[in-house]
């Protein structure tokens, strides 16, 4: 049975991305960090969506990225709310809750593990449809890093491939959830806010909770999801 | 003045890209990684190097890779003592010492770093000449990396750029110590043994060890490093 690294952040998209690793026939190693991210509350997500779609093994691993700053999520930078969302951000309008270096990191993490593992692929949720308009989600940022992973590990050198996989990158949140659902997602285990409340509830302002909320609105399925407001 | 961040692990290269970087006129940040490696005392000689060139920060940053394996510098595996070096290795040779994810996993971080420094430029002392034949200090890779730079960065997102520098690329060791000797490089306070004793003294015979003495011989310069054998 062939392997795969799935980056599992503990979001909707992540999950999804599980999900289709899984019904591709792969045996999942799901890897998370503990970035010092703010919505840590998303690491039990995380652990709740692995154990629900039956991965193989499922590590957190620690990558602070607190000392890097320069976003709402590892910085005391407040979460902006309310944005409006109705046409996609322009180059100019990177959000402040972009992570510098956050996919990257993870990314290399991901392939060197999927490198030492054997896997054949890794498989990561980013999309770039209803996204935040970071500028490492998009479609030519991927293709660059699936050539990193080629050229710089063992397995590329040697003439195989480790391919890097994004499954949601032409889909809209309400496809995905409706394909995540067709595959047996819990969406109530997920988790996408990134300013929760001490209680680990969702906000229900936040660009992602915004997103969250107009994808199930549009895929016309009930959100599971309990919002402060 | 404009700013660079430098991958400085405290051996032959890194030090000399540092004082390449300052040479060319950066306020230069120094990055260094704990990241679980049998050679720690490196660490000490990053920052004997970073103060002697004068960088305006060092930091020390814990990256464990000790759980991804795979490697004889993360996990215990021996170091292979006076393996031939007179042929460059083959693809399928790629040294035990080659640490999976390694430069990239760095990379990922000085990036992230030169954004929210606003620094122009990273550099790294990797080359492709006396090297230990690791697939991630080719230059293909490292210009698949500048892409990514490009690409998945604030910087790169807005037009700007954020260049990705190895300047030993090309270089031999000979012309690197020369070179670096020429911009007052003191090579007595660099490390670049992977097996050195519990006195942190260079072993002698790792292919680190011989590719340093190599280059001190070819160069006709004394070697100040004290080796075990």
């Amino acid at each position: 049975m062939s392997r795969a690294v799935v980056l599992l952040s503990g979001g909707l998209d992540s999950a999804t991305a599980l999900a289709v690793a899984r019904a591709d026939g792969h045996e999942c190693h799901a890897l998370t960090f503990r970035y010092g991210q703010r919505h840590a509350v998303e690491l039990a997500a995380a652990a709740a969506v692995a154990r629900s779609l039956g991965v193989a093994e499922h590590r957190v691993v620690d990558v602070d990225l607190r000392w890097i700053g320069g976003s709402a999520l590892t910085a005391p930078i407040p979460v902006p709310k309310h944005r409006p969302r109705d046409e996609p951000s322009p180059p100019d309008d990177i959000p402040i809750t972009y992570v510098p270096g956050r996919n990257t990191i993870f990314l290399a993490f991901a392939v060197a593990w999927a490198e030492v593992l054997g896997a054949t692929d890794v498989y990561l949720g980013i999309n770039a449809v209803d996204y935040s308009g970071y500028p490492d989600c998009r479609p030519e940022f991927l293709e660059a890093f699936a050539r990193v992973a080629r050229l710089g590990t063992r397995a590329g050198a040697l003439g195989g491939d480790l391919r890097v996989r994004a499954p949601l990158a032409g889909l809209d949140k309400a496809a995905i959830i409706r394909l995540g659902l067709s595959l047996g997602v819990d969406y109530g285990l997920t988790h996408s806010c990134y300013d929760p409340d001490a209680a680990g509830r969702a906000c229900g302002a936040c660009d992602s909770c915004q997103l969250r909320r107009r994808g199930f609105a549009q895929a016309g399925v009930p959100d599971p999801t309990a919002y402060a407001e």
